[in-house]
């Protein structure tokens, strides 16, 4: 139950070299990952001579006009962006890719995710004059670039590469090429795909689907790829290898229909349902009903299992609106309340089990069970298709601090017992890894599940903390 | 497969009489049945002394204002409307319900629906010195109740409602009354319920669940119900009484919690997919695929008869786009796709039976065939959950004329080969009725499938040409 | 001190027949006008055809569009209308001109002024069923016009023209023709000219200055003229004529270079300058400083008599701007300090005679008298170029009511108190006819002077009580 | 004739410490210098602790809005800033006051003038890695501070001053003081002021009068002041004083009302005038006439020696407008008399001397001398408070380039010719220098006149051509 739960993914990103279509294959792209980011977009293209590009705030439509994106054909080269923003840092000057004009060249720069020694380097920076005019992850590498003494472009971007550290896609656009980077755990995805002989990545792979581009493979954690006019050249910028894919990609931020290694999340959801059931085999249900959009393909897996038949009893409201009051917990609850509603006569005298990807807050779990137990039902389980979630993400994941985490502060029974529900079934955090190895996995961060984070989080700064840390105007 | 097919509802209504919290609840209700009509939204409130209102253009979000809403407060009767406008005709003059303020009371007005002998009355009025500002069939009942010499208020209403045909349901707010109407074919949906001891109407049940309030009983054909301090009236305009209620509410309008008679649309859709399968035995399939969102549970019908897995094969992008190029085949075709991608490990090697709600101009329709193909189904057929749309809708409906309906210049073996499908099934009419009559049905309107009008069309003009005849600045 | 002051001018008007560019001459003469009117801005047209249209509020550049515009290029006929609002009452759908769409005809009316009967008329024709939308006198005529029971159109106008009392100036547009009419007591200014051997019609001359047009004459008090393909026709629709023309728009509000029968405002005001400088002889003084912009003129004569030299010794900011408080008279100080400075080298040891061309409130000649004594001046005489403003306006000025209007609560000489002027000198009313009897007037309306109102008030309403009376959504 | 002729002012500061009401003092005094700026605004603000700031596009009611305003209200401390963009950098990002975020401290800065070795300072700050998000001289002298090695604050703006050349008033805001600089040839008027114990500077003493200030002298080339909670420091960064203050603030940048020494810019501009009158004596005319509203001070001083009256036969209307057609000399001439326009009974039957304070194009001159002869004018002579404007400005005035100025194109003779006028007399350079010098100028940069420029241009880059140069996004 996304976007009012609290979980929110920080950003997608697409490049592309060489294409007559470049900008209006790039907005196809962006378009298609919008749900990775809502708050600002941009795209910055190259024409070999000189950058240039166009970013607004909002959704991808009211961000960059028709006239903008007039303004961009022609050129065969560009990197695009859908940002999320944390509450407070959505002005303009912070939406991405950003262009730096120089003397010495553009430079166009994009990310997703979240550097976790942020501040020691851009502290470093100032105390060596350098000027930030944005709290973003992207401009610190810039300096890092353009400060390098490195002979070679490439070479100034391992060496910047080398001194951050954190979860993230890079995309450098310059002139003559386009430099691609992710981080040496692989936290967050990177795809490579090609189309009409071009080569392009995206953060999806329902990108390439939307163009119509085809995948080549992920890009691989430490690897720098360089694509420009000669073709494309693969390497790396670091020995690591330490594959720790977010966990949360698959369980949540990622479209149904994007893949990963050829398995579509959909398929990897469905499979995380199936191994969920082994947990639910025992409860004496009516109907599997999964909470709209993105845990219907877990349900659908927990209903094949069970032999249960999976009903659309949870009906999701499309359109934003307005309480009256504002703040509390009776505001939340209408704005649960406009967002979710029941079938009645699916859920009357059912015993139901309920499938939700994850629970953050508890508040819409709690307003879930209320509903389908005034709906009618007989009983309400609630099953999740992931571990308990109990710890906060540094590595690109605006989720809530520990206060607010209903599973760091409560048990699962005391969790049960506050959402209401019969019985409360989560999943196994090894069971979950199972999954994720049959379809090819080489290794997932699951530190808000365990605590266990891969990378050492040097500034101890969530995301949003960062933003407030470093806000200008 | 709803925005990009070309069916388009006329509007929902909403009142309530008596409540503390009378236009809150009012914006929540509307919010619930926004999927009704998105190009404009408005409120007008009583305090028993004067009106007063506010509206705007497009999503509710974006017609009303906080301060708007604010202002609207703590008066104890509202009405309120969204509203479909077809192009060229989204003005704000046109955004109802409209007000007209006058030295002899004030009078509140909206209404869903479509006159069919608008053009008459108002060209008599017009004769006899009337002066109209907008295209709205709203400002011709406004007109004929002003002018009624009748000498209470719910006579000149009586009288006023016997000069119009069509379909219809009014809701006229005076300082003292809240008077409801619905034509005498029942053409469009209207509810009646109660919430904390007050009277409430709105289109569809769904804006009773989201305020919480109780449904009591669909309004009867030719019915004319009075609400006002002094508690609630029914009475009748007319002695006609022949319901006729439109069959795409049940098909594809009203949202999939509404319900009709205590039956959820969802539920009549299933067993609207239940019947379809039926013809679909003969089909070895591997899989059922429903056109998100309003086709899933017909297609959960289809596969639970069928006894073959339902699979989320099809995913919709939420988010609006634009495509560079605006005109052609090319341009629609872009458009689809942005709108629409499939699960390809879902598809791949498998024969599909896809479920659709309707068919319109078939544009969809292809590319679903072409997508499915593409991700690497065997076979693709097409099973309809409604007769062939072949005739345009007179009564509120602005469905496209017959050149643009493929089933009104194609047999269906010709559909079935224009959108590339292995086999096209669609439903009968007469199993059509038996599925609504099976839910207590007592008469629908199936003219866009059979060209048997029920109400006679006395002008002659489909709901958007009117709009262009009348068309003011 | 036009805009700090409290007097506001109710509108202005153009029309043109038969010129190829007749928007464009429309939107340069509105623009020309704009003076008059600052809250909203329209023009109609007709094409022989139908009639079409676009208007919107705020000033001309807001108001009306470079898109809006081009969709009336084509069109040779127009009506255009720069409106000024009553606060409150600046709603789009209050913008002239209006356009009314019928079965029987386009009609599109426009006009400036005030009926003294509009809430009578108006009420009548409610009572016979007649439905506003608008709280505007040109409704009521269009009313009147689509009642009259007359077999041309001309007859129509004019038995509507008769039953309506008041100042006005009528510009109404049909397909085929466009009207005009004037009062019979000529109490706004109208004016007829010539431009590529077609007729045009304004409110100022200037506007004729602006698009090259010939002036020809005075329209008429009580004169009905008709301009159509087949070429100009004169009537009148009322015996009485009665010239009354608005003494304030001599004094304040035409623009200085609008002539009256061959004669610029200019120089109607420094006569008036030149005729209160008759007063002031006794009076020794350094300088004379006019109050820009309107009252320079006046200053001008004066100093020409006295033989005293004119010193721009007060500069009026042309931006606008905020003060951080809203109420009060602090409020009120900081924002005229804001809008008028002094130049204090030029003030400075000086004894200053200050020319304005009328005192309403008092609050901006207090404010003049203390910054020019702050600035250095010795002594400060005060000379109004016109009688004490006394009485409110029926007629179209939005000047405040009495309680606001500081003479007609206090004497002469305790305005010159309550200034801190060392002397005060007003213009006596005699002076101020003779002064118009010179340039060829045959006779003012001086109401807001004298309190005798050449036409009875029936409503008894000033224009801003009127707005509220009437006020809609 | 200021906005139709093409030379405009880059920009006006002010600035003010340790007073309650800060931010309001400072709104205030931008609006007075609205004149000098009308395409973005700015405050930022100090409390001691921290800096924020706002700004937007725009004039100041559209750049700042009351919400932004009143989040600022509490700050003791603020600069501000009104800007004039060359036409395609009006973006947002370039709108001063910049503020500089970081971990050693805020910064906030903003500047009226222009560099004349902007660029080579950029690109050698750029080849040591520095990163530009502006094309602001404002944003070089941050980077120049920042990356000083010096020890303290001062010595740091100092080291950065040295490096900077070119015609500057800089003021730079910390969290605990306000540092002024000015450079060492003063071409831009800097001004320091005292309010209610609190000092504070301005580009023009009109400020002072807007907010109630008391002036006390002006900045010195070359100085360096610092204010901050223990009071005022005045210092020096360079020893050159070489005072050029720019003639054209004199004649048409500052305010009428502005001082400089004590002496309005009315009384220098009429003194102007005078001298000018003494070329113009044998010329014999019936009326003056000057060029609203710049030049009428000018007219008034050339009536006066030649004892001939001075009448406004010129009117200048204040509203914006649109002409249908956008370019070519036609709508250049529209746009003219959109803007002017002749008193026809005024100029009839007169030999007329019309004053501006100077040439550009002509384009205005041209229809200035057309538009008399049209109402009348038996004779047209021109006369202009300045010489001949032959060279484009460096030092901050978007002055055209040579191939659009025509007198340096064209002899006094053959303009005179182009324009129209009987006859054309200019100010003589030494003339306008000895009216400077008599109101106690110690030296001007007459460059645009004499091509004598007192500052090396090192880049050779008029200001609008800087911006193309380092145009970002």
């Amino acid at each position: 139950m996304d976007d009012i739960r609290g979980i929110n993914e920080e950003c997608g990103v697409f490049g592309i070299w060489g294409h007559e279509r470049a900008s209006e294959l790039t907005y196809i792209a962006l378009h298609s990952m919008q749900h990775r980011g809502q708050e600002g977009a941009g795209i910055v293209c190259s024409n070999n001579d000189y950058l240039f590009g166009a970013r607004g705030t909002g959704l991808l439509t009211n961000a960059l006009s028709n006239e903008q994106l007039l303004s961009l054909k022609g050129f065969p080269h560009a990197i695009g962006h859908v940002r999320y923003a944390a509450k407070g840092s959505s002005e303009l000057s912070n939406v991405q890719p950003f262009l730096f004009k120089s003397s010495r060249g553009d430079l166009g720069i994009c990310h997703n995710g979240n550097l976790v020694n942020a501040l020691n380097v851009r502290a470093a920076l100032e105390d060596d004059g350098a000027i930030f005019q944005t709290t973003s992850d992207a401009e610190i590498l810039a300096h890092l670039i353009r400060r390098s003494k490195q002979s070679t472009h490439k070479e100034r971007v391992k060496s910047a590469l080398k001194q951050v550290k954190g979860a993230f896609s890079y995309l450098v656009m310059q002139e003559h090429a386009l430099t691609v980077a992710m981080d040496d755990h692989g936290v967050r995805p990177l795809m490579l795909g090609e189309l009409d002989g071009c080569y392009c990545v995206a953060s999806e792979t329902c990108a390439f689907d939307a163009i119509g581009a085809n995948y080549i493979r992920d890009v691989e954690p430490g690897e720098l790829i360089t694509i420009n006019d000669d073709g494309i050249e693969f390497d790396r910028y670091s020995d690591i290898d330490n594959p720790n894919m977010c966990s949360m990609e698959y369980i949540y931020f990622a479209r149904a229909d994007s893949n990963f290694r050829g398995h579509s999340t959909y398929r990897i959801r469905k499979a995380l349902g199936r191994k969920l059931a082994e947990s639910l085999g025992h409860i004496e249900a009516d109907i599997v009903i999964g909470v709209p959009d993105s845990s219907l393909a877990a349900a659908n897996g927990v209903a094949e299992v069970l032999h249960i038949p999976q009903e659309q009893g949870l009906i999701k409201n499309r359109y934003v609106g307005r309480t009256f009051i504002d703040k509390g917990q009776e505001a939340r609850e209408r704005k649960v309340r406009m967002k979710l509603s029941t079938v009645k006569d699916i859920v009357e005298g059912k015993r139901v089990i309920v499938i939700d990807d994850s629970i953050v807050r508890g508040t819409t779990s709690k307003y879930i069970v209320k509903a389908l137990r005034d709906a009618g039902a007989l009983e309400v389980h609630m099953g999740v298709a992931s571990p308990p979630l109990i710890h906060p993400c540094f590595y690109g994941v605006d989720v809530s601090t520990h206060a607010e985490i209903i599973a760091s502060q409560k048990s699962i029974s005391e969790i049960c017992e506050e959402i209401g529900a019969d019985t409360l079934t989560y999943m196994e955090v090894e069971d979950m890894h199972d999954v994720y190895r049959s379809f090819g996995s080489r290794g997932e961060c699951a530190a808000c599940f365990t605590g266990n984070y891969p990378i050492e989080i040097i500034d101890n700064l969530l995301p949003q903390q960062k933003d407030l840390k470093t806000k200008g105007v």
